[in-house]
């Protein structure tokens, strides 16, 4: 039994955390902390966890939550982490950062697209990026896992296997990204209330998303050489789910065989990604750790559509923190994640 | 292990029973039928089931399944169940009918609400209404259970406390109950396409709904007299969930204190039932066996307001299904039901 | 061609009435105020307007706004309204006031539900309660018009003519409401974001909503006897629209010719009120100035179900207030209203 | 005044037709015809129009209509409209035609997307192809039109001036567009049922949807050569609305200023196209006949990102119809399309 702790656990992605971790055979929650709602019981904010899980929150304080746990996640705000975070922290405890600060390998390119000094950079060459399927090997050794956001982990994943096989141009990719709301966080702004989301859909952060970066990071690693890409996140009516809709130019004389191949040896062993033959739909992996990948060629054109779908705040933040957890601590790479999709079809 | 068989594995309430059985330890998966997609594998009709439950559709056979299965469940049209089960059926498996057919004790009541002719009327004596937490001990040593209505399951627990305690009058009770669109099961019906019920509100079948006399026989066994009462539905844009607001005229002398003993008494030991000191909310038990209950009283007008919130596809069909087998078979009354309610909060 | 000031133009009330009035034949939109959004473009605020409404918002000052306006609508929180509107400015403009101030005709009551004192008491003698189809002729005639709540105008029409006509029971009146979102206004609010109100719904201000008071003030004026009843409102997930269910005892002897007559009497000749035989949804009404009402009489439980659906920003705040203004200066009272309901059906 | 028809008045276009020319000062609605509801008055099938429009529908028969019409609007499945025109038919009536039968003018390219045989073949000669802003004085002098797709407005109006003034590279164009359900039109099918559709997002009909050689012939026409492009349509979870996200590259040199210019000097004076400085959502348009177009130059990528907005039943079919009947009967263009965007924002 590992010990936890949760800073931020009153955001969408912590309390996450908590649903999924309170029905994990080998933890036990220690420390939830949330600045905003210090010294209320955790099932007050989120109702519905009454009698599941009513710890009091303490205020967001990562002396304390190392001391009292194993692995402490940290669910806040970027820039936070990274003046947070020290070697001795680390010492006492693994933790798994669900924001972006130590994501970006390149410092200057962290500076670049988020506009905040990093406050610890010589901790960077110790961070693992939790890409579990990319990165697994690495992951279990580490004590400092950069959980990747949610767009990239669905974007990264769709396009990788077509990169690392040079099946694709790359120049030119282009990611067309869906969200729902809840990829916005619970922070009160006008542009998150009911009214003003219904009923509508509208691209944002074009052409400066933040999770840009993070994807070229990766692919272009799979490449081998730099990848430069559009990315276009768009918010839709719907509380849950991210569906990246990738275009990518096929190099001349790859086909449906060639495609094929490259998926299931990128994929064929892995239990949270599906392959599926029909376009992949959010709502069959809502609430689940699941990413189903589908692809289309068009002959016509050349191109490969290749689509990614996954819930943003399980296989996109709360999930893939479990099972990096899983990965360092040596439990079933499952536990606490074998949850059917929920949402009715 | 037993065996499990399903009828209309593929309507919401079937497909419910599927996705919580799936994590059930103590059961396998012998039979799906559904007589319109026989032949084809669940999770083709169900995607979101890939690689959880690939199970072939058979043709809807009671004979077959109960051949196989130790626990058949029918999840049918109304009027179809009274024409299958038999002695002989009951004699190799239990079953549990998510249908209508078994759960009024009188057969002119059914046959008058439910315009069709009851076809195995000898049977109804041997059927228990399957509520757990009213008829736990019979529903124990039954092989006939009838699974309760969606809007029953509500109405009932929310007003079950004050009608046995004698709190509130026997005349005048009124139910007004909103439920999420699942309900109107996947029939293909105009009235049921998305763009007929967003974005609106509307209530139906008034002075009429077949649920009315279900609730009323068991706020009668509970009160000791006739209770008759007005039970009005209403249809809301969101997939899962019901919320009963039931308003009733307190006795004279009925207080807090009373209320609360009443609540705390029929259900303080209850697993599935939370009393809520604040309005219920449906997505705090989305997903979930749940019924959370909370009350008002009204000084200025002598009522109470008391509200249950339920999914109608968990406690109001599926998940009582199972907490039905547990009880049968002798399971954890839990098992399979460990659900931490899923909604974004 | 009047002049028209709005205060609190960029609420959600407001802005629909700068909707409304962008249209109407008959008047000039010249000052539009807003607290929050002084020095920008009204179109800025709500994009949709571009080209349609570019004014530059002004601060909220109702002396300025007297003095360029022959009719001055305030859509401001209540308690404010009663501190601005003075004798003074009532002899410069017409004031239509959107929130609660003045819709109360005893002030003691205004304070208890309210919590707050009432600061132009001298002024409630000249207000008149703004219900176009109950006060259409006193309405000609004021300078200070109470427009009346969104709540309060679906529930007082929909059981005033049984109320009038002495068809029901005077107690034991209960009025279960279900709104949209948009009813909570266009405050940053956690409550209000998409995925705290998406795929629920909850009752709220359980025997305490204010709008009590206004509907049995109007509701006891037609009985010419005080009458208390049970309101009780409802968020569901959706932007516009409300739909009151209203139960009833009807007296003895009553049935449907009754019924049938009293609605027709009362509403024979109305523009904005259809009768419908089959129950209202909000949709039917969405974006135009309609209230439906239906009704079922359960001869089972001796009561009456009626039912009334409106859009609460349109007949139900945005869109009265502008069938007010044309009763005052003599418009036809349709101006500016022909919309047809615009959702999908 | 002149003479209306339509037939197919009871789908999701052609009621939204009824709706608009409701309204509309110029024209009398004749005939309104539906196979389905046959029979049965308007109001009926869709009572939101009670009072508004209770014309009784008629079978649908052409002839009939363009007897007493002076414009036969069809909205109908495609692949009807194609039997139906006859010269003799458009002797008597313009005729508007909302499906697809006769908006490509390469009858081989028809049938190769569509997979029916053209049945009036020498008719296409005779079709002018509907999108006003593009073909305005052809459509003033024609006798048949074809009204645009709803995609391909949207995205032909996008994507136009750049292409038209070479600004962009003619391969690579890459579309990626969203739509409201009521796009999937008004049949009983299970994947358009409410629980199918909320809370999800998908693409379908990748490479092979039939709008991409509609969209292709206009955007060759406008570059003087073959453009061959992909397009990719989804579903999301709200009523109205289309976004389409274009992707192009921009010829070496291109900068704001020529694109700007190019957008200007295409829709300067288009009083139905607003170029917006922020990214376009669906709400702002929803209810209206407006396209509001918006784009952001990435210098990272060398790529723009041109979005373009609209209502698919107003700009995108009923709202175009209108005014492509208004340019042929010389009435304003904006008369009965003078929509103020209804969303609540």
């Amino acid at each position: 039994m590992i010990k936890v702790a949760i800073l931020g656990a009153t955001g969408y992605a912590g309390s996450e955390l908590v649903r999924l971790l309170s029905r994990h055979s080998g933890v036990a929650l220690s420390l939830l902390a949330s600045h905003s709602y210090a010294g209320r019981p955790f099932s007050e904010v989120y109702p519905m966890m009454r009698g599941v899980c009513d710890l009091t929150l303490s205020e967001d304080d990562i002396e304390k939550a190392a001391d009292v746990a194993d692995v402490v996640f940290l669910a806040l705000p970027h820039g936070f982490a990274s003046g947070l975070v020290t070697d001795e922290i680390l010492s006492k405890a693994v933790v798994i950062d669900l924001g972006a600060d130590f994501r970006l390998h390149d410092v200057d390119t962290y500076e670049a697209w988020y506009k905040v000094e990093h406050r610890s950079r010589s901790l960077l060459a110790k961070a693992v990026y939790g890409l579990c399927e990319l990165h697994r090997s690495q992951i279990a050794s580490s004590r400092l896992i950069a959980n990747p956001g949610c767009y990239t982990t669905c974007s990264i994943l769709t396009l990788y296997p077509l990169v690392k096989a040079g099946l694709v141009k790359k120049e030119g990719i282009i990611i067309d990204a869906k969200s729902g709301t809840s990829g916005a966080g619970r922070g009160a702004k006008t542009a998150s209330l009911y009214c003003e989301v219904n009923e509508s859909v509208k691209a944002y952060s074009i052409a400066s998303h933040r999770h840009t970066p993070e994807i070229e990071q990766e692919l272009s690693l799979a490449a081998g050489c730099p990848v430069t890409l559009q990315f276009t996140p768009h918010l839709i009516p719907m509380d849950r789910g991210i569906l990246a809709t990738c275009y990518a130019h096929l190099e001349p004389g790859v086909g449906e065989e060639e495609v094929e191949d490259a998926y299931k040896e990128a994929y064929g062993d892995e239990r949270f990604i599906r392959l599926v033959d029909t376009p992949p739909e959010t709502r069959f992996v809502a609430g689940s750790n699941y990413v189903d990948i589908g692809w289309k060629i068009d002959k016509r054109t050349g191109n490969i559509v290749a689509m990614g779908a996954l819930d943003n705040l399980v296989k996109g933040a709360a999930g893939q923190a479990v099972q990096n957890m899983n990965i360092v601590f040596g439990f079933d790479e499952a536990e606490g994640l074998g949850l059917v999709p929920g949402a009715v079809v």
